[in-house]
């Protein structure tokens, strides 16, 4: 019997809400990015195209049915090349200086500090994987060990990145052979830019295999890194249930915001928010309590640790503060509107930085240092208390809806669901194995990772959304993370009532493991851990990774770091279902390059289209496929 | 009395030669730089102003009347002051990014090998510098671990750059205190793409800082430790007789022409060439032997430190291919016009890229690698010789314009020149103290650093020389460097001969110390030497280096790496006189941050100003200012 599809929230219940408070902020006379994308609007063809070149002063160049060449000979090729290589480098840049933020947080842990080693068995297993010493030592002193050759990873002028020593045998060769391993981080970003500057690479397929190498540098690099020493400071997350969308704001308490991505210092506002004398002063300033929400991949992380509830994703910020119960948003880095300073004027909302990455005007900036961090927190919840009182009541709107999910699911928990359903006086147990057995039997199709952002040239969350119900009627398991994942969460498809969705295969799998359909993996910069999962797998099963009935998809990416990411997915040899085209439209030979110049390579490349149904028939004709040539 | 004006050689004189070659262009079908400009005319003025932003796929996004905004919130400044951190990032990357290429060199040298320590004192005073022990030990044994220690600049995670410490220690104080001191080099740039990546940085104060902090990691970072490495292994220039223009080209002989920056691979192609047996060789085919000349600033690298005449500067690359006399191009990396790969193949020049940094299509790909250079070298020297033959006739014009010049005045020249007028019986020798006297004396009234590119946007040359000659009749020393140096070169004004270009102060001078009046300081990584010129006079002076009628110009500059060398070169507290406008004019706050913002900060800011006449003008009242403050 089919779950009453009432129960999940559609985009067209989101967009109610939406155009709700869209008629708030007109009476508040405030912008949103609505407003500002129709002023944008029509947007510029040269740079949608790619071909606009702004490298030195000599430019801007454009190419034209006039000009093929800019003045100093670049053609659409060169520039869109080039282009594209400093999206992926500016993308590798931004996930792995987060990574190394949290690298630096772990080599000043202690017991006596903010900031404490929380999985001891992921630090140790790191140390061991490293060569690190660990008997006899104090945690402490491994975890400034560990953290101090991870920050190594980010300069060491010798030899490739110590991660890649994780992916199959079968990569590892293909990346050295390609000259495509990545040496230190960070030199990768410098060398790309550095390719990328006026008068250096002119050829597009080199760009392309630089845009391989920067990106494998985040994900097999600083994404991954950051990722480890974030489970080893804060934990491992683990399957909890919580709910999301702008109903999780509550009308009684006192509401702060945490949004952006490194989890070092929101995780300390998660602990402030739980302090005793904290919410008794909330109380006694006439709040029923504290409620902390999660706003973008911030959310993700203290989610899937702390079960924090999460308000929205990237498109859905403005709309957090247009509720106008918003005391205090608070951001670390990556994708805040600056919109956010104009706009929390228009209402009683502090609006508060924190990092010197991410310094944004008409913000209240305190420096978010690791040695004060949790000092520092409870004077910013306490800030926000004070503001509770300072609320306007005529514009205020909490639209109700939210959608209970059930979120985190890294590697470690998969493999904990799937030991409990197997038997372990048959079967090995801490193996992918019952999936692939799944997989195998055609009870399940495959898997689709679903990640990225949203992005105003499509209806957002609509693809997201579309595409993942398309595939759970079709026996796809699902793998999501980022605002994607977020996505999921409002309309409910992390709910384990999700399998009602679902086609009879997977609603079995769903029953029999007691799971969601689609499982929340975290953040934007845990897609590496999507890289292990299927390394894992391909292991498990003993088939290449490109053989594997395993895609991606992000249909609504907007951010650089998702150039990073589809470059990283793409050189582990997975293909990559795009629904936003790549800014390289107007070179023939670099569309050809990312389509499939990347297979020659690596094995898989992206496929395109802007239309949600017709993607994911793509995705599902490209896993038949490759289940058709693995004969199952 | 005067010596006769007609020595020197006039930029309209230059344009004949231009105009003859662009005639021989067209007959061949070949398309210059000239050609391109014109089709791309007219340029974008969102590009031109700042304000087109291409950080993320949501757009792109244009500041217009009707749209203040982008989609995200981003403003004018915000737009403005990302696309120039992001350019001045560029530049440092590939300034740094060729340091490190010399650092892994010096770290593979050997005795055996082509690469040797030439400048052992120079090694050890840097080994001494950082604390390298030297007693009893191999100098190759000194010159690997110095090249590593100079390696883990670019990636040590913790602390500020080592060369910071040579600066004087009101600035150090000052670097510390803005929070602008540079980390690791490459982390820098690392920092700087991630703070201009979508949703994170947006205050433009923020983003001028980051783009001093990020030039830093060049001047005192990346681009010293090349200029040192280039030292150690190639030898400290010292002053010498050259040639400038393309008349150094010879009908008679094998032209073999090295363009780029890095010397590494040139310095061997300018070794084989002296070899006898490929001499003969070329003899043997018809040639009188084999001519080496230089483009851009690997001439200057390898004319101060051998003689090798220099043909040109930037805007000369194609008309140098336009003689039709050219064997062969061998580039590096940075300012290869893409064109040369089409233009080659309209004459029978063989163009040979050697970088994996620069791939250029069109080219011959022959990857230089430190172990085989010197036979990769004479390989390439033998295909040139055997390209001779192919030559057509018919398009062959060697336009006859060269200048005598002398190149070469490192920082230990120009001391020891002063050296030599100084009576060591009363003064101290090693120090700047005979020019500092001459400055307070006003029988010099300052001195100027002539450096950047050519620019199409104004007179190639024209405002390079137009500036130097009002400079020198103003008794204002010129040191020079990069396309500055060549322009002046070619004009002249490196001859000694210039002296009577001069007023009564500066010729006295030239005639007293017998050196030309605008002295060669090499390449534009070479403006680190500048950096420690000036931080020399201001200590042997006694005043702070923002108080010394001292400043620097680049009046055609082009790339990215000028911004990274403007953004330092105010950072150590000289003011920058610009006569092309830094891209930011959309966003007021931008322009008042770089021309008086950073100098509330560092204590100096650009001038900018499009007209060279009035931009020498304003130097001069600059310099007369700073005089007028000293009292002197």
């Amino acid at each position: 019997m089919l779950k009453n599809q009432e129960k999940f929230t559609t985009v067209e219940q989101m967009e109610a809400d939406a155009a709700r408070l869209k008629e708030l902020a007109c009476a508040a006379c405030a912008e949103t990015w609505e407003d500002r994308r129709v002023k944008q609007t029509p947007q510029c063809n040269f740079g949608e195209n790619g071909i606009c070149c702004r490298i030195c002063s000599m430019g801007p160049c454009r190419i034209t049915p006039k000009a093929s060449r800019g003045i100093c000979g670049a053609d659409a090729h060169a520039i869109a090349g080039r282009n594209y290589l400093r999206m992926a480098a500016a993308g590798s840049a931004a996930h792995s200086d987060h990574g190394r933020e949290i690298a630096h947080v772990l080599h000043k842990s202690s017991r006596e500090g903010s900031y404490h080693v929380r999985d001891e068995g992921k630090l140790l297993n790191l140390a061991r994987e490293w060569g690190i010493p660990t008997e006899g030592r104090d945690i402490y002193d491994i975890a400034h060990e560990v953290a101090e050759a991870g920050l190594w990873e980010y300069g060491k002028p010798f030899g490739t990145l110590r991660f890649l020593s994780r992916a199959t045998g079968e990569r590892q060769k293909l990346w050295q052979e390609l000259g495509i391993a990545p040496r230190a981080i960070d030199r990768e970003v410098a060398s790309s830019m550095h390719m990328t500057n006026m008068g250096n690479t002119a050829d597009a397929e080199a760009l392309v295999r630089q845009s391989l190498r920067v990106g494998m540098a985040d994900g097999w690099g600083g994404s991954m890194m950051g990722t480890e020493f974030t489970d080893i400071l804060f934990g491992t997350p683990t399957a909890r249930a919580t709910e999301a969308n702008l109903g999780v704001l509550e009308r009684e308490m006192v509401n702060i915001i945490v949004h952006g991505h490194d989890p070092a210092f929101s995780e300390m506002v998660v602990l402030a928010a739980e302090n005793r004398e904290l919410i008794e002063y909330a109380r006694s300033r006439g709040a029923k309590g504290i409620n902390i929400a999660g706003l973008c991949c911030t959310a993700n992380e203290v989610t899937m640790r702390h079960g924090v509830r999460m308000a929205g994703n990237f498109l859905q910020q403005e709309n957090a503060l247009l509720t106008g119960v918003v005391e205090m948003i608070c951001v670390d880095v990556q994708c805040i509107f600056p919109a956010l300073g104009p706009l929390a004027e228009c209402f009683h909302t502090k609006f508060i930085t924190t990092s010197p990455i991410a310094r944004i005007p008409g913000s209240i900036y305190i420096e978010f240092k690791s040695e004060t961090a949790m000092e520092q927190a409870k004077d910013m919840v306490k800030m926000a208390i004070d503001n509770f009182g300072n609320r306007n009541e005529a514009k205020i709107f909490i639209p109700q809806n939210k959608q209970a999910a059930v979120a985190g699911y890294p590697c470690e928990q998969i493999i904990r669901e799937l030991d409990g359903v197997t038997n372990s006086h048959v079967d090995i147990t801490g193996s992918y194995k019952p999936a692939i057995d799944c997989i195998k039997a055609g009870v399940l199709r495959g898997a689709v990772a679903m990640v990225g952002c949203n992005n105003p040239k499509v209806r957002p969350d609509y693809s997201h959304i579309e595409i993942m119900k398309e595939l759970l009627k079709n026996d796809i398991l699902i793998v999501a993370s980022g605002c994607s994942a977020q996505a999921a969460a409002k309309a409910g498809l992390l709910s384990k009532d999700a399998k009602y969705l679902c086609g009879a295969g997977l609603r079995r799998v769903c029953d029999l493991v007691d799971i969601p359909p689609v499982l929340h993996m975290g953040a934007c910069v845990d897609i590496s851990r999507m890289m292990l999962l299927v390394t894992g797998i391909s292991r498990d099963w003993g088939v290449d990774i490109t053989r594997l009935p395993v895609v991606g998809c992000a249909p609504e990416w907007m951010s650089e770091k998702a150039v990073a990411i589809a470059n990283y997915v793409v050189a582990t040899g997975i293909d990559t279902y795009l629904g936003i085209e790549p800014q390289v439209k107007g070179s023939a030979r670099m569309m050809e390059l990312i389509t499939e110049g990347t297979r020659k390579l690596t094995g898989a490349g992206y496929i395109i289209n802007k239309d949600p149904h017709e993607l994911v028939k793509n995705i599902i004709s490209g896993i038949e496929a490759k289940r058709a040539a693995l004969g199952i």
